[in-house]
């Protein structure tokens, strides 16, 4: 019985187990996938959140032009499985999306992209606008919070309002197509062009 | 006779001269764009390449996304007026480097812009390989040009074979495209998503 390179790398896939203990446990199993995922996972090697479909690795890439081709979005959305990228549901979600960067121009996807140097000079610019000059410090933070998360909402994808319904945010229409589909979406990226522009 | 902000504006950027030249070829001329243009000729102080009209700023964004919708491309292409960017022959141009990229999956547009880090890790790849042992030095660095010539043709779009014609780089479809139109034609960015991959 010899175990294959493509064994060890489909069972490495499923569980995030290392290579000699994914060799390991094919050998005892005589080659058996599912038996080498469940010993994986009994041995603790196998991460639970490495599980088979789990992650979102699959998905859609979509674009939205705008008429006139002076705008363009590229964006990539991730799913479970193909079969949920190709329904309907999802792809109207990406095109969503899409259209939703082309009209309100986001800079990065999340909070945690903006760099740190980005958010301690829009700190420093609200700390010292004359606006909040001589309130309490004890406020003040709260204020300057209060308006860095406005700033946020304005450059951060998941946080804009959504432009069809300013009620709800971009990473609601995120959580609702999660729901309805039962599986894990991430935005991964986006790409945005404008004639002429940086 | 008062000079406006928008005339030195528009003065600037027809002649690319410096603001002072352009106020002070405003006021001798009387405020005639045209005449000003014809002083600062004169003078020396208009820039020949930045006459109006001849920078490439106008142009179109566009996408091609591969049937199944794995990978995608965003591609900004410019020309110097909006009547050629919304001409078929520009568009044609447009959607087929969008495809040339998905298909052949360049990482930069031009040389040019290839990190010097990568261009001399490739350089040291070729020079330590085995094949090249014991070349004479003479005839080596012929080779090792020759050879990161082909790299340059595998990661530049410009210098890539075209896909639809692989007797043609590139660049001789955008020199092509040029001469058509009698505009210069710039292949400003594109950028490239393969579902899942980096």
């Amino acid at each position: 019985m010899t175990i294959t390179a493509d064994q060890v790398k489909q069972l490495r896939e499923m569980t995030g187990a290392g290579m000699m203990e994914c060799k390991r446990a094919l050998a005892e199993t005589g080659g058996d996938l599912d038996k080498a995922v469940d010993s994986l996972r009994k041995s603790g090697a196998a991460k639970a959140e490495k599980r088979a479909g789990r992650t979102a690795q699959e998905g859609r890439v979509d674009s939205y032009i705008h008429p006139g081709n002076r705008v363009g979005v590229l964006v990539e959305i991730n799913c479970e499985t193909d079969f949920v990228a190709r329904t309907d549901e999802f792809g109207d979600l990406v095109r969503n999306i899409a259209m939703q960067v082309a009209a309100a121009g986001a800079e990065y996807v999340r909070r945690e992209e903006v760099p740190a140097e980005r958010v301690s000079r829009e700190r420093d610019i609200l700390a010292g606008s004359t606006e909040l000059q001589g309130k309490p410090a004890a406020i003040l933070d709260k204020i300057i919070s209060g308006k860095l998360d406005k700033f946020f909402a304005e450059v951060c994808l998941l946080e804009q309002p959504y432009i069809r319904d300013d009620k709800r945010k971009v990473s609601d229409l995120v959580q609702e197509a999660a729901a309805k589909t039962g599986e894990n979406i991430v935005v991964r990226r986006f790409s945005r062009f404008r004639l002429g522009q940086e």
